[in-house]
């Protein structure tokens, strides 16, 4: 019998579900023992539905347990530092969703108590497990665009966010666009030195009454000496719109959106193929699965993860330097933000 | 707790395993009990790796078992039909793989079996639960091609057969086309009434020396009018080619193949799409579980199965009309076959 | 200066028209000299839009003229082998509209004037100059496919022509299907040795009532041992829909139709590409000039045309093949109808 | 006889001959009655190829001539503005290729000269005829983006110019990207405010050592409030590639690049799709001719020019901005270039 690694699960809600789906269904090396919510009925519900032990509204009992070897962070994003650090002092592995923090001193405080206490920590940046952006990416590590010059990193969400979210979401920069610093760094394999950040409010003037932007073009100067541009929107109407394209020396590597499948009707009107998938949770349902899968493989295997810390931090840092790049109207050196 | 239905599988060969691991991994609402095949050191390799109690090398002893409410057959075709009488009398209901036998009077012997006790047979033709030829179905049902006119099926094989295979198989049209055959009547949900054949040796001469074909045109004449093609190959090196696409008055849908992602590569060589999945079973991954799905819900709340045994009889027909005007070069009634 | 062609072209109707712009404007090795209409009015209204000097409604004028090298016979398809025969006797070259009779006796007359008079016959079979088509053709001749296994040709008209020219068609097979049976010869270079056709009427009732039918299926046996299938219908709404596709060892090359535009509408109602051509004279603008073009080479260099009249007779043996092939239900071989 | 514009055509290089071609043979409304450029021998050359009566060494003389009535300056940049004030004065109407010049003094001297005079004159943004650009460009006037959130506009050449024609080109921003700025304001019809631009070497090494740069991206905010972006790279080894895609409230319009044939090869190294058209004479091949028509057309009508000399000063405004945007690394209001 294979050795399994125990979770528990802390976050009852969209995305802690989806995880829990994958750890006890879908996932063979993985069982899930307790599940925590500050809501504890939300806890409960979940628990009920995929079979989990123990329900509790206490995050903190968690970590007590001698029976849980790692934990799933799939809380609200100001807690996730404070049970990064818990569960390192604790001795637990942590998955932990996106983003670690809104501010340095706060991640950085998270880095530095996994380094301490040597657990591991896999940061939740599914799209890196995505087919088609692995795939853009695996071509580009194959040597297959030669040397790079330019990357496109196109992002559109379906639809705003209620406004009460974008409220306490950090704004576009670091609640949207840090998907896309990931992947901008995970393309190219190689750190982005200055950004320049333009953005404006398109979709809806009440994001823009929120203090917030939904419209963002964001232009990247790697080390490497090649430039990328990330472009966001909070509204594609007909789907999620999540594309990549790397150009260099030897041509270049893009990648399509997925559909929910290929049909293709011809008739007076046009030529008509199936739109994106609409939501984030369909187009990426099986990149939720593989990277818990690829941590579970690092505990098992004692083998660094796939996702670090400072695969967490240096989003962060590239969201801040844009929205001072945009507050400032002019290019910034991420070496302002960070070194 | 919801209620399960307790399956048996019969045949641990690759299919089998398939079924084993939806059942046992993927579909909350089975479970399996036991696994038998003649080789059983086969069912006992499989009942390890799925955790499955039981293992066995006499597929009769299932019948016999308290325990089962449902068997899934998927042991060699020359076995089907007698699988599926015990299944029957045992008053198990039966998912049986395709076709259900070679000869018409076996067929109707094993349906007859199934009429009289009133249990459930369903056929696994699982391309009819494949989103793409399923959308392709729905459009016209919903009346998107408006009145019909021609049905164009594609159908290709990465690569033939082993030759001991091809001895045993039936021939391409019972045991290639016939999925092509059912995919006619699926997608307009309508009788086929005539038949064309034309067949070749073109992909490997000792298939011919076999007596078989590889490469072969079928013509069809629907109930309604319509005419029907089906083109099948035993080989395209580039992948398994499954498409369909069907005209009518207010235009034409169809599907393309499904990729293993969306990356394209432009170079000095071209613009390079991914290629189709190479293999059926990964073309058909989710198929396979839907299909199972489907059946389960049709025990669970005893109403009919999707695909009826009279839907596995009817292409049967259709391959002996084909071979017989293959033969004769000659449309052939499919009144001459069966009334 | 280089050398002329002067051309005397017979017809002002649609075709001839067509003609006329692209041997006035746009062919600088040619001059028309001479237009002739049995509808004079006919002939003088497109003399005076293309500027040509001489209009007439006695297309024989045109054989006794010193000035003219070549003949385009634009007329109609009654005329043609007579016509070719007048050429030929008058020691003019001739392009001739396809098809050059509708019964062999009267195509295999034309083809020995030409024969005996030595001077050249080129068919306007237009879309063996269409890039799409013959970018396959040329991938097959360099062997990118290998052996060739099936080639597949599917063509659809937008709409029926009007049921007056449906009466003196001479029916599918001969006026819609005869450019498929060259499409056919021309893609693999190779003859067809015996055609099995299966015919329907489902675009409109009042065709069949004409003794027309308005769908077809045609299989092909072709000499190499490949096969061959064409579909037709008088109806795609959505425009001109001309594809084909050639399976072979090595893989498949095939083409699509071409669009007024590269065009995408990403809507709530779908991912919108633009529509086929509707028109044939749209989609085949280029070729028309570029058939002309070759038969001009052909004449000034004094080389082999690139569609013989040979290219002329052996798809209306197919055609008359499998309309027999229709009536009597059965494959019919084409020495069944000329040896 | 329709009336026909005589034109005289300054400059005998590339560009040049194409616009010879088109009016000496696919423009019925247009004749060429000379044609000069400074080497006397290349003017020769090109009135012989397309039956022009008089050549001439001497520029200047054709503005004395009676028997023109426009000029088509093909000419190198620099002396772009002085013709167009000598066309003015003369009275001749002048089609101008882009851009005007390099600085706006002189570009605003010649578009005074022509405002003085009341002569027409057109600037060559030949993009703004391609069928593609234009497509976008009417869906976008026709409401079906809605309200415009983002263009993005992207541009690479197949292989960088010849580094003696990239030291006296006044900049990637001036002339490769003017044509993407132009673009700009053609698609939303809206005037750019402010731009930020990045720039890098990363093609060729000497193209840096010359001053310039070969990979560019430029951030714009239009008027309205919508953001664009364009990317432009000097090589692109896969053939010329310039697409287009604006987002807005209702779904994206864009448009994909136009490519030699529509044929598809699927083999073991993939589904090779054709490359984009790779030289931009080939891509605009119609375009060429569009424009032409429509110049002659608002001559022959005295209508308003469809590519204004405002059309053409624009772009150069927008290149001086992202000039000095990327010297100064921060965002620049087109306002302190021009008001």
């Amino acid at each position: 019998m294979e050795k399994k690694v125990r979770f528990a699960i802390i976050g009852a809600g969209r995305i802690g579900q989806v995880h829990a789906e994958n750890l006890t269904r879908h996932i063979q090396e993985a069982e899930v023992v307790a599940i925590a919510d500050v809501v504890e009925e939300a806890a409960e519900q979940t628990a009920r539905r995929f079979g989990i032990a123990c329900a509790s509204g206490e995050p903190a009992e968690i970590f007590c347990r001698e029976d849980v070897d790692a934990v799933a962070i799939c809380s609200s994003t100001e807690t996730h530092a404070n049970f990064i650090i818990q569960a390192a002092r604790s001795g637990k592995h942590a998955f932990c969703e996106k983003p670690i923090a809104l501010d340095l001193p706060a991640v950085d405080a998270a880095l530095e108590a996994v380094a301490e206490c040597g657990t591991k920590l896999q940061i939740g940046f599914n799209r890196r497990f995505d087919p088609n952006f692995r795939g853009v990416r695996d071509a580009i590590r194959n040597g297959e665009v030669g040397s790079p010059y330019l990357a496109q990193i196109t992002s559109r969400d379906p639809a705003p966010p209620p406004l009460s979210y974008v409220r306490g979401s950090g704004g576009l920069f670091l609640d949207m666009m840090i998907h896309d610093f990931d992947m901008a760094r995970f393309l190219l394999d190689d750190e982005v030195e200055d950004v320049s950040a333009s953005g404006a409010v398109r979709v809806d003037p009440a994001i823009g009454e929120a203090g917030d932007i939904d419209t963002a073009v964001v232009t990247l100067r790697y080390g490497c000496g090649a430039l990328g541009v990330i472009t966001n929107s909070r509204q594609a109407v007909y789907g999620g719109d999540q594309r990549v394209e790397v150009l260099g020396s030897l041509g270049s590597v893009s990648c399509e959106n997925n559909t929910p499948d290929r049909v293709i009707r011809q008739t007076e009107a046009g030529v008509i193929h199936p739109k994106p998938l609409y939501f984030f949770l369909e187009r990426y349902l099986t990149a939720y699965g593989d990277e818990l899968r690829s941590f579970i493989r690092a505990i098992l295997d004692d083998t660094e993860v796939e996702v670090t810390g400072g695969d967490g931090r240096a989003p962060v840092v590239l969201a801040l330097a844009a929205s001072k790049s945009y507050r400032e109207k002019r290019a910034v050196a991420v070496s302002e933000i960070s070194v």
